[in-house]
């Protein structure tokens, strides 16, 4: 029996641990969930012959090294500032490692230490980043092996609700990490190519830059830019694409509105309001308008952003019972963007048995024999409950493919890497489209941002 | 004979040494000035037989210190990062020392070993901060002596061009550090006090909610919020104020245009543009606008930022020839905010005869018998020419007032300090008054932001 950990069994492990504990008769398996939380491990496991929940603090070193010198192989789920521990103790006694989170320095820096030792860390291997690096690499290589030359690449993802829970004005609800929704975008301009032009966009502009993105069956949805999209274009090797676009899908009308958030500063994590604790949500609004004694909150509102009578973003302010005088922040010394996410997960929250949505969209424009050529590559998938969403299936099942694959030495490359070789991306692929998650790729006419080659 | 010496020969040091020089022969004064560049420290002590030019880099350790032991005291007009080191020298050697800059954590460290030595640490004694303190103390000093209570405390602060040589439509030229002016208002919501409520402005939001001012002979000007407005609370000992604000003042109209850059992103200092060396100016204002092969930059900027065809702001733009594909950005690995302050500076620099305008605007309001006051405060001075600027006068004058009454024991409380005390500010503001640093006061109607009192 060979022993895999999965450190960290929150939202994101179910279906990594489902998908694990199906093949672990044929595959010979043992599943160790460990979580600082017993109950979530006891959860996830459900009393599975092949499977063992532990109680595991990482940072209780002994413990945790202890759990890893005992297994094959590491799976970390846990937050991705926690994966550097785990890491070195793989380094230390001899063990691969599989996380879906973005390489950070420090573990950049353990490459050269796993590549001595011939030992596989396996990152960004979930779903933005991982089957988004997997499914545009397999189309890249293929342009490529037939001679093509990349001269567009554009991709979007979204996290989102599915169509049959899509029941408010924002036809949006959080199905992942609230705070980062509410904090997207902060921290330095977006960065992007168009037609060999590099374009800037501040945070304030950010949501009034979407682009429309149109998916068959599901209708329409826009892209507002992500921090740096020229940060693959060495990993993919796409240093002569003349465009270079990444963004982040929502349903359409969502960005007009949430900049409303954003330019009156309430987005804002950097401070703390004072007497957050006895606000109401209309005076945590009134906070970012201007004073006066008589004006009433809303008209201020209305004025400050010049929002018509019969506008719709009004409506959707509305929804949110934002201008409330009962509801109260109650939090502590919060920041603005704590505030306000209390006031839209009341909201935006999904119920057990709704669904949630991942979206993902695809260009590549090509030249070959002289001609140019655009092929994009759409793949939906929705989720069945808030145990197995289509977050936790987008995440976990590539994780999990790509740990059978190590420990079958299928995947057999040492180094700390991302999944962009073909020796990776193939099997992973192909075994979730048994899953249900594919691409449906189709040939376009090549437009790119200037049609008439002007 | 008492040896003072000055560090520092820039700018903001014409006026201070002039001073010190002018009763060098009544007070007993030799005034040895320092500076890394030689020739600055000669300009400006001008051969004069009571001063001492000599060539003193502050990061050689020995120069430094051995300079530092040859003197009774210390002047530092040094940029505020490079004051510790020489802060540290005067405690080592019993000096001590007046700058104009902010007191910094560093500095405040000091503090205590200081007072130990019975060392005067004198520090924003210049303009805002110095004069500002010393003449806002002044009058809530005499309200609280008459048993008033100050209610509302604003304060406005403007470095700007003299009426005589105010050419340009944005009616502004740099008078003072560029780069300060081009980022200001970045790095935190602005933050302060009306009525009772604490309101918060993002830097996005900052230009569009500024306030009018007039001053008597000198017509109207607009203020936009200081970033936080509650840090002199305590030190003036304003706990019970409703309303407390500081802000900046520019002339009518700039801040609506500056929005522009703001808006666009380019005011950013975060990070760099590619290739901004090969760029024109068209090409750099492109780079914050939607790509398209066929509309042009100037209807891509009026769309982006919703301008009429006859608004002025337009002209603004036209006049520092922003659109021009001639004029080369000239800058390597350049941020937004370095590009835009190099093509600010070739239209506002101001010329070697012209002048520029120190204004300050004080607002006090109190209760005092049961009723509701107001003073307002008033100070304008005009530079002579681009070597004995206003700036340099307000800045340095109070500089060299307060280091001859430290010299001649007339302020002696020892400490890391700034002027808020008494025994500080009324010699100086006194010997101010003799060089035409004068401030105006006037009862008027107290109206606060509510003055219905509703």
């Amino acid at each position: 029996m060979r022993k895999i950990l999965v450190i960290g069994a929150g939202k994101s492990a179910s279906y990594l641990i489902k998908y694990l504990l199906e093949k672990s008769e044929s595959e010979n398996l043992i599943v160790i969930v460990g979580d600082v939380n017993f109950s979530h491990a006891k959860k996830l496991t459900n009393e599975h012959d092949n499977a063992q929940a532990i109680m595991l603090d990482i940072h209780d070193r002994q413990s945790r090294q202890s759990a890893i010198q005992n297994c094959d192989i590491v799976v970390s789920m846990l937050p991705a500032r926690f994966h550097i521990e785990v890491a070195k103790d793989c380094v230390a006694f001899n063990k691969n490692m599989v996380t879906a989170s973005y390489i950070s320095e420090e573990m950049h820096k353990l490459d050269k230490a796993a590549r001595d030792k011939g030992l596989i860390f396996m990152n960004e291997i979930g779903v933005d980043p991982g089957i988004d690096h997997m499914s545009a690499m397999q189309v890249i290589d293929r342009i490529r092996s037939k001679g093509g030359k990349v001269i567009l690449f554009e991709s979007f993802t979204g996290g989102l609700v599915a169509p049959e829970s899509d029941n408010n004005l924002w036809h949006y609800k959080f199905t992942w990490n609230p705070r980062n929704v509410v904090v997207a975008g902060q921290g330095g301009a977006a960065k992007f190519l168009q037609e060999g032009t590099y374009k800037y966009i501040p945070y304030n502009r950010l949501f009034r830059r979407t682009e429309f993105l149109d998916v068959e069956g599901y209708g329409r949805f826009e892209a507002y830019a992500n921090r740096d999209s020229l940060k693959y274009q060495s990993a993919y090797g796409l240093d002569n694409a003349k465009t270079l676009y990444r963004g982040t899908m929502r349903r359409v009308g969502f960005s007009r509105a949430w900049n409303m958030f954003v330019q009156l500063g309430m987005t804002d994590d950097e401070y703390t309001i004072e007497d957050s604790e006895n606000m109401s949500y209309r005076d945590f609004v009134n906070a970012f308008l201007p004073y006066s004694p008589t004006d009433s909150v809303e008209l201020k509102f209305r004025h400050a952003l010049k929002i018509d009578q019969d506008d719709i973003v009004w409506d959707k302010l509305i929804e949110l019972d934002i201008f409330s005088s009962k509801k109260m922040v109650n939090l502590k010394n919060a920041t603005p963007a704590e505030i306000l996410q209390k006031i839209l997960m009341e909201k935006w929250t999904l119920d057990a048995h709704e669904k949630d949505m991942i979206v993902m969209y695809h260009k590549f424009g090509y030249e070959l024999d002289g001609k140019k050529h655009q092929i994009d590559s759409t793949m939906v998938t929705i989720g069945e409950d808030q145990t197995y969403t289509a977050m936790a299936k987008t995440v976990g099942l590539p994780v999990a493919i790509a740990t059978l694959a190590i420990l079958n030495e299928k995947i057999t490359t040492p180094g700390v890497q991302m999944p962009i070789t073909k020796e990776v991306y193939e099997p992973i692929l192909k075994e979730l489209e048994n899953y249900g998650i594919a691409f449906k790729e189709t040939e376009v006419p090549y437009l790119g941002y200037n049609p008439l080659n002007l």
